[in-house]
């Protein structure tokens, strides 16, 4: 028989909002501050114990709600962290299973912040609690990939967007600028957006065509797991 | 605090190998049969618990070792699996960290058989342990889904190989035909390939050109976790 691990699971959360400095659109991430040993007045991923009855997902959703107000729409298992020395003491094995969400900015907005609870800069964190600066490298590792071929850039944006809107969230993903026309090659080619026939009108610029993503594909890429 | 959990740790192996009937290239998996309850006789995916003194890819790796002889160059974290109606009493949690491999025929070749542990074509499995059937469905779909945006095909391959033997293992992994013309242009456009300068000669064809992966790209994609 195996020792019995303690399983927790935590989320990491990101959000488009302007740099406080230079205002341009970069990922932000909300995190809690511990307020009890170990690593007490650090600042950590929301989560908590697997509670007895619950599954993984809800437990992540739970625990998101509970701490930072969020129900986000895309919410997808990232990776299971289960090192041996992850664990607060020797005595004790710590497995956690880590979802990420993607939020756009008006629910980031509308989130609960407090003195416990605050989001910062993904490239510009505290220090953290336990191995969560490895995990958010990891996440934020993973979203740069994964923006690159999947339609997981849409969960930043509203139903309907144009291609600038959409380029926008690639460069504030992936921190550099992106060549217009190459861009939309890409996308042409990936056949993954379908035009609404509508256009984005008013201000100093010509009217631009509206896109939506195939909804053939899912966002939170799941496959035989959808609903489990 | 949380109620502990027995934590597990399986793999999913795949391997190309020629269907009996039709001798065409499937893919295959390796199983392991149950031999005590609960499920007694079943065939279930090589694993066993999480050792105390042992990470989880090491438990992976520890585990198909000793049921199938096998040591994957390609082995990945694939998902955790933790609902509550998997372990075989309601009194028990049971969290499950399943990974997957691939390796080449060759390879598997020269893993154990017994009369415990037999390769299954993965398309026709008998009836599996526990939520395995689930699992291995998941195996499959992601498996053919990342064969269309990465360069894991490479790991059924060696380690240069002709564009009709890529588009071989595309075949057999997709189970269906690819255009010659338009699998070159997507292999070419995606510039994960690089020619090596060689040719394969002999038989009744022309000389083929040989490739290799840019090993700049990780067969085995764990980003900032790589070494861990």
């Amino acid at each position: 028989m195996a020792d019995p691990v303690t399983l927790a699971v935590s989320t990491v959360i990101f959000a488009l909002r302007p740099h406080p400095t230079t205002r341009l659109p970069v990922l932000w991430t909300p995190l809690v501050r511990r307020i009890r040993a170990p690593h007490q007045g650090k600042w950590a991923l929301p989560g908590g114990p697997l509670g007895a009855d619950e599954g993984l997902a809800a437990a992540a959703g739970r625990t998101l709600r509970e701490t930072t107000g969020l129900t986000p729409r895309y919410l997808e298992q990232l990776y299971a962290f289960g090192s041996l020395d992850r664990a607060p003491s020797a005595a004790e094995r710590m497995v956690s299973v880590i979802y990420w969400a993607l939020v756009r900015a008006e629910e980031a907005d509308a989130g609960i912040e407090s003195v416990n609870v605050r989001w910062f800069v993904a490239d510009e964190l505290p220090e953290l609690a336990f191995d969560h600066a490895l995990i958010l490298e990891y996440a934020l590792w993973r979203l740069r990939n994964k923006v690159e071929y999947s339609r997981i850039a849409a969960a930043f944006l509203g139903e309907s967007f144009t291609l600038a809107e959409l380029r926008a969230v690639h460069e504030a993903v992936l921190q550099r600028r992106l060549d217009p026309a190459n861009f939309r090659r890409q996308i042409e080619a990936s056949g993954r957006l379908v035009p609404t026939g509508e256009f984005r009108t008013g201000g100093r610029h010509r009217p631009a065509r509206l896109f939506r993503h195939d909804e053939s594909i899912e966002l939170a890429d799941n496959g035989p797991l959808t609903g489990l």
